[in-house]
C-alpha cells in the first residue's frame, strides 16, 4: 500500500475526532477518585461504578450487566454461552466478517437472511422457522450496520421480538453503533422493548470514547450475564479497572456528549462528502445513505469484480473492504466503504480514484 | 466475612505498595507522547513500544513477544493453541488453582509431579517420560511458586530443559513473581538458558505496576507467537492500548526499580513478621520461608482438617485457602497464606487468631 493511500477499509475514527484532552483529565481524576478500585485486581463483571453507569443508561439492574475488554470479547463469552455446534443462528445478510468468523470457529449452523434498508429480513426469519429451523440466536446489529450502514426499523424490530419471544430465539442486538446517529430519530433498542428475556444486548465505548480503551459491555437476563462473568473469571480474572475507571470518569463528568457531539458532527460532514463524491464520479454506484455509523454499502452492476476493482484501486492509492467478505456466498459486486477515518477532502479525492479504477476494468458495463 | 476479617486468601497487593502517583503521571504523559497509538484500535501483538521494551528485557526479536490482558489470558491462548484433549501435560504438585481449571477445561491429561522446595521433581518427570508418557507441555512457576513460595533450583532448571530438548516437551515457564525476589541470587529464566525453541515464557506487570492494568505477556517461538496473535485478533481484535501505552511510560521513564524496591521491602518485611508468628503461635506448621513472591506454604501435621481449621478461622475473623485447592487429591492438612495484601501488624494479629483456631479444633495432634 502507497504512503498516501486513502484507505476506506477500516472501520475506526481518525483521531482528530478522538478527545485526547478529556481522556487525559479523566485518567487522572480516576487515578484521584478512585486508586483502589483501579489498581486492584476487581472481579470479572467489570469495574462496579461504570457497571452501574451502564445500567441507569439502559434502565436496568447491574445484575444484568457486566464489562468486559471490547464487546468482541463479550460477544465470543456470549457465543460460547449459548451457541453449541450444530446451533442453528440468524445472522444478517451481509453481516460483520469477525461475527460470521466467530461463529464458524463454534460449529454454528449459520442462517444468513437479506439485509434490506431497513433491517433484517422478518418474514424471511419467519420462514425459515416455518421450515423447521429453530435458531437459537439471532445477531443483528440494527443501528448503521456493519458493513451496510442499514437501520432496522420500528415494525421490524416489534416484528423480530415477536418472532423471538414466539419460539424461543434469543435476539443478540449488537449496538456499538447506537450513540453515533448524525441525522434522523433514534429507535427505541429491543432492548428496552423486551419484557420476556428474549434480548442480549452489547455495545461499547469504542466509538464515543475511543477503540484503544477497549472497553465493551453486556445487557441481558442475571443467568446469562452471571454464566458469562464465570468465563471471563477463568479466562482472565478480571477486566482492565484502569481504562474501565477513565470512563467512567470520562461518561460521569458529563464529557460524553461533547465527545459525541463532535464525532456525529464530523461522520455527518463526511457522508455528505461521500455521497457527493459517488453522485459525481461514480453514477454506477447504488447506496442508501446511512443516518449514522462509520459504514456505506456499495452495489455495482451485475458482472463488476470486486477482486479486480479492489487490486486496480491499489495501484491507484485507494482501498476498501470487499463485500464478499461479509457473506459467506454471493456479492461479488460490492463493497463497503467506511468513512470514519478520512477528512471529506480526502473521501473526494478516494472516491475519484476510486472511479477511475472502476472505469479502468475491462469488462465493466460502460466499456461493454 | 466480618468487617475486620484478615485476609490471607488473595494474592495481591496492598494499595501502599502500589505507585498510584507514578501510574497518574504516566498515563499523562502517554496520552501527550501517543495519542495515536493509545485511542486507536492497534494489533493483537500489543502495543508496539512496550513490545519492544519487553523484547530488550528478555533479549529477544519482537516477533517472539505478544503483549495481552494480563498474563492468564496469555495462558488461555496459549493452552488453546498447544494442548489437544488428552495430551499428557505436566504441572507442579500444588499448583496454581486456575492454572488446573483452564487445563481441565481443554480436557488435557493433567500429570502432577510432586513440588519439592527447590522445585519440581525433574527425576519425577523423567519416571513418567521412561513409563512411556510423553508430555506436550511442563506448566511450570519457576520462583516463589503459587501456591508454594518455593523456587526451582538452577540445576533442576538445567535438568528440565534437558528433559525438554530430548523430548519434544514445550516448557511453559510461567514467571510472574521473577522481579520481586527480596533476597537471595536471581537464577536465570529458562528461557534465558534455552537455545532450541524448547520454552515459552509468561509474565505480567501485575506484581511491578499493579494488577488493576491487566497486562501481561508471552516470550516464545516465533511460530507460537504467531499462533496467539491469531487468536488474539479473532478473540478481540487487539488488547488495551490505553494500559499498555502507560505501562510503557512507566517503565521507560525509568520509575519500574523504585516501585519494585517499594513493593519487595514491604514483602521482606512481611514475610519477617509471618515467620516470626508462626514460630511463635503455630509452633506446629511446617514452612519454607520464601525469598520472593506472595505465598507461603504451610504443612499441618497428619490428621489436621483444613476444611475444620478454615470454618474455625473464619469465626475468628482470619482466612486463607485450603491447599486443597491447588491439588488433584491429598493436601487435606496443608493451606496457603498470602502475605502481599497484608501488613506486618496485621499479620502478627492474624495468625495469633489462626493459631487460636488451630487449637480450638478437636482432634488435633496436640489434643488427641
Amino acid at each position: 500500500m502507497a504512503a498516501d493511500t486513502i484507505s476506506f477499509a477500516r472501520g475506526a475514527p481518525s483521531l482528530d475526532i478522538v478527545d485526547v484532552e478529556g481522556l487525559k483529565a479523566a485518567a487522572k481524576r480516576a487515578f484521584e477518585n478512585d486508586p483502589a478500585g483501579l489498581t486492584g485486581y476487581g472481579t470479572a463483571i467489570g469495574y462496579p461504578p461504570l457497571r452501574q453507569w451502564i445500567a441507569d443508561q439502559h434502565q436496568v439492574e447491574p445484575q444484568n450487566v457486566i464489562v468486559t475488554n471490547g464487546s468482541m470479547q463479550a460477544d465470543a463469552f456470549l457465543f460460547d454461552q449459548l451457541v453449541a455446534p450444530g446451533d442453528p443462528v440468524v445472522v444478517e445478510r451481509p453481516t460483520y466478517d469477525r461475527t460470521l468468523l466467530g461463529l464458524r470457529q463454534r460449529g454454528a449452523d449459520i442462517r444468513p437472511i437479506e439485509l434490506e434498508p431497513d433491517g433484517i429480513d422478518v418474514e424471511g426469519v419467519g420462514r425459515l422457522i416455518s421450515d423447521g429451523i429453530r435458531p437459537k440466536l439471532a445477531h443483528v446489529i440494527p443501528n448503521f450496520q456493519n458493513p451496510a450502514g442499514y437501520t432496522l426499523s420500528r415494525d421490524k424490530r416489534d416484528g423480530l421480538l415477536a418472532l423471538a419471544r414466539e419460539h424461543g430465539m434469543t435476539i443478540f442486538e449488537d449496538d456499538p453503533y447506537v450513540a453515533i446517529r448524525f441525522s434522523g430519530d433514534p429507535l427505541p433498542t429491543m432492548l428496552s422493548l423486551d419484557s420476556d428475556d428474549t434480548v442480549v444486548y452489547a455495545s461499547s465505548f469504542s466509538k464515543t470514547v475511543c477503540p484503544g480503551i477497549r472497553v465493551g459491555y453486556l445487557v441481558g437476563p442475571a443467568d446469562v450475564i452471571a454464566g458469562v462473568q464465570k468465563r471471563a473469571t477463568n479466562t482472565y480474572i478480571s477486566p482492565n479497572m484502569v481504562a474501565q475507571g477513565i470512563v467512567y470518569e470520562f461518561a460521569s463528568s458529563g464529557g460524553m456528549p461533547t465527545a459525541i457531539e463532535t464525532v456525529r458532527n464530523a461522520l455527518r460532514d463526511r457522508v455528505a462528502a461521500l455521497t457527493a463524491a459517488l453522485e459525481r464520479d461514480l453514477p454506477d454506484a447504488h447506496f442508501v445513505a446511512p443516518e449514522g455509523g462509520y459504514f456505506m454499502w456499495v452495489e455495482l452492476p451485475e458482472g463488476v469484480d470486486v477482486d479486480a476493482l479492489l487490486a486496480a484501486a491499489g495501484e491507484r492509492g485507494v482501498t476498501f473492504v470487499k463485500g464478499t467478505d461479509f457473506l459467506l456466498d454471493g456479492g461479488r459486486n460490492t463493497l463497503r466503504l467506511a468513512y470514519s477515518g478520512v477528512t471529506p477532502k480526502q473521501i473526494d479525492e478516494g472516491i475519484s480514484r476510486l472511479a477511475e479504477a472502476y472505469n479502468s476494468l475491462s469488462g465493466t458495463p460502460a466499456a461493454a
